[in-house]
């Protein structure tokens, strides 16, 4: 399996996670109908990369490729039909969103890289990556995004954290796939670590407290 | 008149259409003054088309073709004098706004298709086209997107029908723009349906009745 | 210094000023943390050109650039850390800002013209450019941009004013830096006396008194 099949396969399994995740949260969150929970899935799944993408002057790979698409449908119909019980499954699907977020961090950093981005707005297009289906996903729930609101564990400092380790590697010349595997896995931990141990960012110094 | 000419007026009547619907609903939503009014006319009117753009990688049409912006600030402005009067005839502004939808729709998956997209692809290409604008209107005026709620009557569906049809005649060899009218029609019937006897798209099983 | 030296360090002055604007925004009106302020200290310094880029068809100057993001950062971290000394401050900051605004929408206009874009449309992009990332950066905050509410003094009026003096100048073959400074200082003008003798633009007729 060459490098590039993995990646497609890893992108895969991360739109799938957020197909999931972006679907159960509309239902959750809001009144909607069959349709909403198929765009929140998809927008949640495929938004992060179709930024990345654009700001890379790219037609997005979720439209050079039908794969992105039905596998975004497949997560988002597996949530319509299923949400009674996924309720029940929250802490893997909680890993499972870990891992998309780690994935994407990586992939975004790594083509901003390939595109020639400098080192800083390579993190940035991975973070960008990993949390910008999500965010489109909390404008349309209509409310504040997750990734910005205190009190809701690291999110976007895991990404960073990536997407960082990705860059870093690439700046000592040591650029391979074994350090995005790095990267992932820092995301990964970091991410899910603050979900166990309650890790918040800081709130602004005088901010009252929750 | 070319097939040119004819697509560019029907566009036209949507921009024209959408960008009435777009700031009558400001008006009516949120305490926006005329500046408010316009935008919300202009980006609900030309930001399906923007987005479809941008995915495709072009210059929106309605930045290359000063004749988009007019219309949509005519019909803005329109909307801004006559708000009270035009409040009266809601039922031919959903039937000229369900025809901007048609229009959109349908001229979305054709552009889809002559940019070499697939055919899952060109038919999410014209849904995006004919919902888009709707949608950051809704964002603006700090709602849940129409498109997403339950007991909104179908909005997505019809636009997914008409530009399904393009697809599919395309598919079977028969793209033309006899079909384009044919999945015009079909969005327009299947909306218009759904306000006369109140279909709605289903809700996720288990969700509390309204 | 050369003309594109003094555009670029115009430019980063007009983000800075945005970066500590939308943080300071952020901090007051939901509860953020530190990835929070940041995100909407960027967005709001730079969400304006991105859109303006993308629309344009180039890769965001902010992505080519790695001074924009720098900038931006500092203006935010500034805003994290001071953000109580800073409130006292809030007359400055308004001027800070509308320094900012007429900065980004003279060249927002400008770069719409060397682009071949036509009057209308150099124009417009202008006043996205002024009012892009604040419109972001309210859309995150989850309430309906200031830029569209009434009673908000003027802001995207005094955009349009300063990017229709560089067209105006354009069109007429007297297009040169110096009505740039014009342009700037037509829009620092009105919305500063907008602001002094709170000036609104008018509300569609028949809406109720506030």
């Amino acid at each position: 399996m060459s490098t590039q099949s993995i990646i497609l396969v890893l992108d895969l399994m991360g739109v799938f996670a957020f197909a999931l995740d972006g679907a159960l949260t509309g239902i959750r969150s809001a009144r909607v109908d069959i349709v909403g929970v198929m765009v929140l899935g998809v927008t949640t799944a495929l938004g992060g990369g179709i930024i990345r993408d654009l700001l890379l002057g790219q037609t997005p790979a979720t439209f050079q490729d039908w794969r992105y698409i039905v596998v975004a449908l497949v997560g988002a119909t597996l949530a319509f039909f299923l949400n009674r019980q996924l309720r029940h499954l929250s802490t893997p699907i909680q890993l499972f969103d870990a891992a998309g977020l780690s994935l994407f961090a990586v992939i975004g950093a790594t083509k901003g890289l390939e595109a020639g981005f400098g080192p800083l707005q390579a993190v940035l297009l991975g973070m960008i990556t990993g949390v910008g289906g999500g965010t489109i996903r909390d404008v349309f729930l209509n409310r504040v995004p997750v990734v910005l609101s205190a009190n809701t564990r690291l999110y976007a400092i895991p990404a960073l954290l990536g997407a960082g380790v990705v860059v870093l590697s690439d700046i000592v010349g040591l650029g391979s796939i074994w350090f995005a595997v790095v990267g992932a896995l820092v995301c990964y931990s970091v991410r899910v670590l603050s979900l166990c141990f309650r890790w918040n960012a800081p709130p602004p110094p005088g901010a009252p407290p929750v």
